[in-house]
């Protein structure tokens, strides 16, 4: 498996654009971005017909667009070929927000010669708010009209919101005797919580693989990445994940368990587990990234639980921003994990690039340098290291510190 | 029912005292706090032998007090006759930890002529800190000679950490032909959530009551109070409610369900309540109590869970102190808490002491002044009111916006 560029375009026979629109007041949504990003709309397009996997919210406010593409993904049996995408307003609770859920598939369809049904559409922003579809209407051309396959990047910013920079990761592999490739974009920043497919995120593979093994593969690697990523314990109303596969790698088929699956869960595992670090980096006024690894578990479910759990710590994460080794944070969010497990067996250490520092044996503290525990956790990626030593499961998960421009950024995001 | 002045020496035969021993490493603790509070240590003294019931934190990392009050509860079958407790220092995650509590027991079972296991014990503070036991020792005979009826508020604010004012209310009322008294205190205001007794509560009363009934309201009461709070979402290692009754207010004991037992859990319910807002209203950094009410819900437990879904939202926390009437953040968090409802019928309104702003009918976004709600955002204490027209239960929860302070305290608290 090697890492490669292009994102959502890198496999066969897609194609990408981002355009800037009118759905943002201004062509520049966020100042302090990282990444310029005047775009607000975004399309992915595959000629030939992908069969689709999608993972949504399991919030019970949905958005208008998450509605609108499950009905699509049922009516078609999961074959699609286009994504279009808004971001600065969520379509959610809004009266008429089905209706111009399904215009924006209808206005793509048209200029793409697709049917209305093969579009996903997504939405990202402020809920409740109207959206207003002139801008879309009159954008659609430009749009269409500028897909190319040099497009992810366009796209890739078309999705941002409070997000500072772009996210695309890509990878290939072999399977069946040919070159596969899978790529990403993923969009984050805050209302960003396990339980489901967290943030939106468009995957593209040119592998050929059936519609059950490509679903049950992005159920299996969204347990393990994007759900185990949180930034501040709101599960949005829009997330959404689309994992779209058009076979134009043209290897054998995957349709069952064996090599094959194992190689491409792989690659899907690299695609979205970096881009879930970029998510966890790039939380709303995160200066640090935080990765809890938790080993030694005596099972997968319960490693899963207790790792989400040090990362949500509201506390810690503050700690973490202050750059204090308080430990007994770790343990406290550790204890009130729902896992089952004995507590005097749990050992924990902190590491980063600059060291690792022993903080705890056994259930109980350790005596440390503070001016080492400091220098480690100057870095800007942080590493929770939690051994239960009761079983031989592990699991990661990803977050970030709390921080004053959290709470700026979040007083005040309508205006 | 009337509410009374003395908190936990409000009711007959009760006596307290708090003093500087020297646990803080200077004798003010906290430089913002609104209430001037040098004490570090507490202690409550009932000569009548007072009948017990106590709830503890849920969290599997327990701090050795609750683990020595536990066992102290069972040998004298839950008897109890005075409660020392220390700020500054948890004594948690300690291996000399238990020693450390039973030892506490011991030095004020000896000064007061009781057995060891009379003494309830409590701590809390930093997480992981060897507890220096001289200061205590050195303190001990201050501590009880100077017990007395009017000792309450130096009992309450030995138990402050990064509270910014102490905490206590009483009530009386009449049961069995003679007026009973019940008194509270309470310290928050960090590591505060709900699913347990969150945070140190001490209530006392000299009700005639059997354990069993004491400890069934206690349960009832908790559950509708203290567990419907939430700072931060984390679960602290300490967090105990302990309910002392001795007896001396000479009523028909309560040994069993009827009007005396409603009228006692009534007034349990005032004094827990009005704690449980005071803590909420002081929870670390806050600028604003949020209490959320949720009515027309299928059934009691669905609205605890929704109403705690909204006061513990992120996001919602920040909107609130941002005055940003953010309402779709509301719906997000009634949209992923964990009970079976019809959000179409869901209506919200916010209201305050400048009038009433209604924000969601039916599931969907109402036009409303954002001056008038301006307006209304800009009080202190702020209610969400949430009705989901599908039931006749309802529940209310208590927490409070999400600001640089709480950043800021929880950035830097080991120092």
């Amino acid at each position: 498996m090697e890492i490669i560029s292009g994102g959502i375009c890198a496999p066969k026979g897609f194609k990408a654009n981002g355009i800037y629109c009118g759905i943002k007041k201004t062509n520049i949504d966020n100042q302090n971005s990282k990444t310029p990003h005047k775009n607000d709309l975004g399309l992915i397009f595959s000629e030939a017909v992908c069969t689709t996997a999608a993972v949504y919210t399991t919030n019970k406010v949905k958005g208008a667009p998450i509605i609108v593409t499950k009905k699509n993904l049922e009516k078609t049996n999961k074959k699609t070929k286009a994504v279009i995408v808004n971001s600065k307003n969520a379509n959610t609770c809004n009266a008429d927000g089905e209706e111009k859920a399904y215009r924006m598939c209808c206005l793509a369809a048209e200029k793409l010669a697709v049917k209305p049904e093969e579009v996903i559409v997504a939405s990202t922003g402020v809920i409740g708010q109207v959206l207003p579809i002139e801008p879309i209407e009159n954008g659609i051309s430009d749009l269409v009209n500028g897909l190319s396959e040099n497009g992810n990047e366009a796209a890739a910013t078309a999705i941002m919101t409070t997000d500072t920079i772009k996210k695309e990761y890509a990878v290939q592999f072999e399977a069946g005797g040919r070159i596969c490739k899978i790529g990403g974009m993923a969009k984050g920043s805050g209302m960003i919580h396990p339980n489901m497919a967290t943030t939106l995120n468009f995957i593209t593979t040119d592998t050929a693989i059936s519609a059950e093994m490509l679903q049950k593969a992005l159920d299996d690697i969204v347990k393990v990445t994007y759900n185990c990523l949180s930034i501040d314990g709101d599960t949005s109303t829009n997330d959404m994940v689309s994992l779209m596969a058009n076979g134009l790698a043209e290897n054998k088929e995957i349709t069952g368990f064996g090599e094959d699956f194992e190689t491409f869960k792989s690659a899907l595992y690299a695609v979205m587990m970096n881009l879930t670090k970029m998510l966890a980096k790039d939380g709303e006024g995160a200066t640090k990234l935080l990765e809890c690894k938790c080993t030694g578990c005596p099972d997968k479910d319960s490693a899963i639980i207790i790792a989400k759990s040090v990362i949500g710590s509201t506390l810690f994460k503050c700690a973490l921003f202050g750059e204090d080794a308080n430990w007994g944070r770790i343990l406290c969010a550790i204890g009130y994990a729902d896992a089952e497990f004995d507590i005097t067996k749990v050992d924990v250490d902190i590491k980063s690039e600059f060291g690792t520092v022993t903080v705890c044996r056994s259930g109980a503290g350790v005596a440390f340098s503070e001016d080492a525990a400091a220098k480690i956790l100057s870095s800007d990626e942080i590493q929770v290291l939690i051994n239960l030593n009761q079983g031989n499961e592990s699991a990661m998960a990803w977050g970030c510190d709390l921080t004053y421009d959290y709470v700026k950024i979040n007083g005040d995001y309508r205006t």
